[in-house]
């Protein structure tokens, strides 16, 4: 069951419970904004259901509630942003956005983070950058207690699932990317464990290295592991994966196997088109590469060829009249976190139900 | 069958023939060398075998025998090589050396070609960005008449096979990764249709859009399709492919159907590491990293997890002193082309063959 709540409600109520958990205020807006923009652009996994989470690593530390977010230039358009242990989108937002600004100047830029925490769905920041005029790339990794993905040919996991995204600015919306270089994302497999179903074939090895497709075989223990993006040619997704950990772990001064590293390790590389093209050309040439790609027609099976991002900013439209779903469980943690820390969540949204 | 050469025989042959082509002696050795090193890496397909090739393009004037390639800095960071329709190999390793020139300087660069042949294997140029410490990314896309790859839920091919590769300098051997962003190469198909067998599951659909293993089903006509990188996540495939296709194409400042381009779009992102850690805790967290990767225990039908790039480099020492095989159609057309343009290729594979 869910209710559902316009962005704006949430947004209040998401902002009244971090500032009450003691977050800076303009540190928990941007917080909450970035959780509801996931949310709205239909990325539930990465949004509304997060803000009892981050209550709960406020309250124990694990989130830093008024961290400063630093910005060390390491060079002419290179930067590190420490971030402090603050919130993740706090310091994400700082490094994509100097690392806009270092573009706007010179033209490339590279900026990595250190003590960054959960930063959502790497896609925002990403988008942030195309929304500046800029193409943006970004990878993210995570410490040793996320390596659940394997190797091409391994059998004990060696990866976080170490998502890519990409942006690109066009005559319309951007192209915005967003994927784990795992065949599948670990909460997925969790989602077929609880709800008792088999996952797909060329998801997942048990401990053995064996193919499965129960999920308990997955997490053991021992535990399993999941695959790497490509199946047969899983040495490419593996490849990937291994690149998104060299820009998060070795490129920041810090070892792969080193249990004390806290968090993300986002790496930003940014490129200003003007460096070749007028803005007006390379929009417009981006509007004709769109058009190109959704010419082919469907497979079966299909509707429609889409681009990346398509999908999230037809969400966002749609939710952004008709609202955000909560779920029952959300909704009574965002309830039991006002009640321990004095804000009446109930109050809040009673302004702004929608159904 | 095949006979077997050291690489400096087959060298001093190619060398003799693409001047007696017309070619200037120090690209004519920079081509050789590209195409004789790729034969070294294990990697046949993009090397001896294409200096017949490369020898008609000079003779239908595909390949310019004695272009310049002009470097346009187009910016504090980046710049655009014009290769001026000579070799791929040379305009390849102008535009990486430029690129690694910029990141010396600025830390990172961004750089692109226009009218680049054939680049052979890419991962070679991140390697040179490699050996001179540097972090290196490589695109390299096609114009639309190699448009076989199907964007997810098409049935009509919109991008190239579109290939990425990055290069890490380690204590030892850099991390080299080169690989497509389809399933399968096309050339990988023909070979199968050539050999009478069906092709494995998941490479190809036919112009229906259903699957087939059939290769013919694939050349048609009507024209199938190469699948996307993912199967059933080859939405990950096309948007590695898409951003391939928007470095190669728009930001060049070219339209993707522009049935006039000429040759590849490359592009090079290089980042020079010491700007977040310097060169020897880098180079020795990138060791930590490769340990860690090969101690992952293998799955069953592997002997042993490897990193990118590690075969090769292991065929490169086989082959540097077993010499390199060569195959007769190729042996034949080398005898023929020498014939044609007054080289006596005979004498100067005579002075080496070692079987």
């Amino acid at each position: 069951m869910s209710r559902t709540w316009q962005a704006e409600t949430i947004s209040q109520a998401g902002l009244q419970l971090f500032v009450a958990a003691g977050a800076d205020a303009d540190q928990a807006r941007s917080a909450v904004r970035s959780l509801v923009t996931s949310s709205l652009m239909g990325h539930d996994s990465h949004g509304v259901i997060r803000i009892p989470e981050y209550l709960e690593y406020l309250a124990n530390g694990s989130i830093v509630p008024a961290a400063t977010a630093t910005v060390e230039r390491t060079g002419p358009t290179t930067a590190v942003v420490d971030c402090g242990q603050g919130f993740g989108a706090v310091g994400a937002e700082r490094a994509v956005s100097e690392a806009v600004s270092i573009a706007s100047e010179q033209r490339t830029a590279c900026v990595i983070t250190r003590r960054c925490n959960h930063v959502g769905r790497l896609g925002e920041w990403v988008q942030l950058a195309a929304d500046s005029g800029m193409i943006a790339l970004a990878t993210c990794n995570s410490p040793i207690y996320g390596h659940f993905v394997l190797p091409f040919g391994g059998r004990e996991g060696r990866l976080a699932t170490n998502p890519i995204a990409y942006a690109v600015p066009t005559g319309v919306d951007p192209i915005v990317a967003d994927f784990s270089t795992s065949v599948a994302p670990e909460g997925k497999v969790r989602f077929h464990r609880n709800e008792g179903k088999p996952v797909p074939e060329g998801w997942i090895l048990d401990a053995n290295g064996s193919p499965t497709t129960d999920p308990n075989a997955f997490y053991g223990p021992p535990r399993g592991g999941l695959l790497p993006l490509g199946g047969d040619v899983g040495h490419k997704g593996y490849a990937l994966s291994l690149l998104v950990e060299i820009l998060g772990s070795a490129l920041s001064g810090i070892g792969s196997q080193d249990a004390t590293v806290f968090g993300n390790g986002v790496c930003f590389i940014v490129i200003d088109p003007t460096a070749f093209c007028p803005r007006e050309t390379f929009c417009a040439l981006m509007d004709d590469m769109v058009r190109y790609m959704k010419s082919s027609a469907p497979a079966p099976g299909f509707d429609e060829v889409l681009v990346p991002g398509e999908l999230e900013f037809r969400a966002l439209r749609r939710r952004q009249t008709d609202g955000i779903p909560v779920d029952d469980s959300t909704l009574q943690a965002l309830l039991d976190h006002g009640e321990r820390l004095g804000v009446s969540v109930i109050d809040i949204l009673n302004g702004g139900e929608t159904t």
